[in-house]
């Protein structure tokens, strides 16, 4: 039951230069970070002309890269044309990392994952090789470059032909949006975020559509670009991903729409018609969009109570999604399931699930529970804030959602900081995690006897 | 890897007589309940004379039944005389139910559960015989009776030398909070529960050692008697009881009296020793004894989150504690911790946990936190009240603990409906779900191919 991958030429090479594969994404990403602070600290990133300062520019690099979207201040009025340039830059740099390093993480541990063939379209045996490593970096760069330049044309023309914005700004406000949208980043250039858009279905539902393909993942994007006619072929996780997906976004739309309906602070006055599409806007962001066409900090607390749950589960794996991620989420109710059931094995579609998978899905979702207790404690020890605003805020942070009840921008320096931390690990930790244990095993050279104590 | 019991002639009987042992414990709740409800309806329960009405006598019979201890009303102004003998008999019913059918359960299956063997001294490969049952519950009836009659010797002495109670009253008053506090049931005679005894010593440890002792199951409590100069002899089951048992209890005791240390309403006024004793009772409590010598509805909110998370957890297995247990707790942390350390055993001590059983605690602890979500989000619904209180009040029913912020005797009719159900599942459930999950299994024929999908 090793999880060591197959040494192949391409393995071993990236496996001698890190000790750990970990220590690239980490460092890649502080890199990263540390770049665009320092470059949002220039005096020129700012309309004012004086400096955002550290604490500011490190949260505002740090939401970026992280794709999260949780801010102290409104992008538009604070920062200059050239401080938006950099953070969607850090957007695109932060969501194609993701993308790749996720991707090729899986490709690199794949030896028993099963996931190269099907990646790659080619035989389970063949090795990995250079120019197969360059082909999955290629066609990542093109599905992300494809998908924002569609978005980003049928948002301009919207722009320009619904709202009369000039072709250049129309083209502007369509490219940074396409790129926050796809990369799953929450970043907006108004300060209501979408919710001039609330009725403009030629706006919300492409957004919420790039936010949905963002979020499934590149190996899922890529199975179902192969093969959507037949789902029978499709793997586990494809199968969880679309399945789990399909049930949270019907769930959430249901949800809000029904808790929200007569709610005069946010779906009260809309047609119903209207109410059912923010709805399903507001469904569809938790995983990890970020957007908003309805006040959050208004909604009723059970919404966000329902919130919390959908941005803490995320979306699919390998995407510019957070969360521990719908496979993590779907995986344990098939655990759950099939021990209800008697079952001795957990069995997906036509597929066995291997044990020591089911053991990291626990840990990641464990891991999260813990994370998000630890952060929502001490964040209700520094602040006056109630359980509901508290854990939604630091839900959002670690899931690298970037909705708000409002809370972020009034934190005190410490409460800051802890947010920083909060989404560097959520986004960071699962695959880094995930590389630490996917890469490394010790066995015991003896078996211990075996003990079943009670549970429950 | 059949956890099927080997088939003695005591359990071919017992499975014959009742299609699943669930049955006999989800019918013998729900009769202890019907008979307390009708009993709490009779004029003769209350001191107005009138009758109770059905919803105020079911709520106190389920509390009762169930040790939780969550009520509408007070008990001493309220219920007559008779009332209270009925609410003591209840809890002492459903105390003494919990202990031995949990501990039955465990030796029912313990085929291989390797419980059985220490649970009876006896060697590993030895049949039950219907003797042997019968000493498993007298050593349990009798470990019950001399713990809560050594308890209210002493709490009787005090409240007659201390307080200047007369003898039969503090007799009374002694066995009361005595069978309250042994079976965790939450209850107490005083409208402020026990906050009168907060710097009195000679009340309040008694009664969290109490709480402590009917907490950690009669199987530890058995085992410790037996061996407790010998802990590296000690079952799984023993060692992470009581090593979980010492972490909360320290960490609780901590991390209350940190926070409320200067809280006017709670621990403020006190001084700095009575500050330490009233935070170790507190942290108590959770495991789900229930009762309070601090006003829990003016703690911070910090503390409501740490109670929710100790209440959670709750105390021992087959005892008269709640929650999903210390055992599934400290399990699951084990299997977290073996993953990030890359090993592919699960070793507590020099025992090696069953794959099996860490797949029952996974199921156990997602399914309660199942349960508390969607007991949360219902409530939420029907009541105005914050995620704070409305989560703290759901847990407290679910892990039968009985500590309230207040709202329960506010609650509307379906509110109070939910608190009812919660309790009941919450009780019966982990006990029903792991003797469904223990006595049935189906095994597939055939293998189908193994698939590990990317999980976080
Ligand atoms: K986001
Ligand atoms: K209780």
């Amino acid at each position: 039951m090793s999880l060591l991958p197959r040494r192949t030429p391409l393995t071993s090479a990236l496996l001698s230069r890190f000790r750990h594969p970990a220590q690239l994404i980490v460092g890649g990403f502080a890199a990263a970070i540390t770049l665009g602070t320092v470059a949002l600290m220039l005096p020129a990133a700012t309309t004012s002309g004086d400096s955002a300062g550290l604490l500011r520019a490190l949260l505002t690099a740090t939401s970026a890269v992280c794709v999260t979207g949780l801010v102290t201040v409104n992008v538009d009025p604070h920062w200059s044309g050239f401080g938006e340039v950099v953070i969607l830059a850090l957007i695109q740099a932060g969501g194609l990392g993701i993308m790749t390093l996720a991707t090729l993480l899986a490709v690199l541990v794949s030896g028993r994952l099963g996931l190269r063939a099907r990646l790659l379209a080619q035989a389970e045996t063949k090795t990995l090789h250079g120019t197969d490593v360059r082909r999955v970096i290629r066609n990542i760069v093109l599905f992300s470059l494809v998908s924002e330049a569609v978005l980003a044309l049928v948002l301009g023309l919207r722009f320009a032909l619904g709202y009369g914005e000039p072709p250049g700004r129309a083209a502007y406000l369509g490219i940074f949006h396409s790129i926050s949208s796809f990369n799953n980043a929450g970043f907006a250039l108004w300060s209501d975020g979408m919710m001039r858009f609330v009725a403009d279905p030629w706006v919300s539902l492409p957004v919420a559509f790039a936010v949905i393909l963002g979020g499934l993942g590149f190996p899922v994007v890529f199975e179902l670009a192969r093969a959507w006619r037949r789902p029978r072929t499709w793997s586990v996780l494809t199968r969880i991903t679309v399945g789990m997906s399909v049930v949270l976004l019907a769930g959430g739309t249901l949800l809000f729409t029904a808790v929200e309906w007569d709610n005069p602070r946010t779906l009260g006055p809309l047609s119903d018609q209207v109410k059912i599409m923010a709805g399903f806007f507001t469904a569809v962001m938790p995983r990890s969009g970020g957007l908003n066409v309805i006040d959050i900090s208004q909604m009723r607390p059970e919404s966000w109570l329902a919130t919390d749950i959908l941005m803490f589960i995320g979306g699919g794996s390998a995407g510019t999604a957070g969360g521990i991620k719908v496979t993590t989420f779907g995986l344990l109710a098939f655990v759950m399931w099939a021990e209800l059931r008697g079952e001795d094995r957990v069995n997906v579609g036509h597929r066995r699930v291997a044990g020591p998978v089911q053991r990291q899905a626990l840990t990641i979702a464990l891991l999260g529970v813990g994370l998000v207790a630890a952060g929502t404690f001490l964040l209700m020890f520094i602040t006056p804030h109630s359980l509901d605003r508290v854990l939604f805020e630091v839900i959002s942070a670690f899931a690298t959602v970037g909705l708000t009840t409002g809370i972020t921008p009034e934190l005190p320096a410490a409460g800051q900081v802890l947010i920083i931390i909060l989404m560097f690990v959520g986004r960071v930790g699962p695959l880094t995690i995930f590389s630490a244990l996917a890469l490394r095993e010790r066995t015991r050279r003896y078996e211990l006897p075996e003990e079943r104590p009670i549970v429950g």
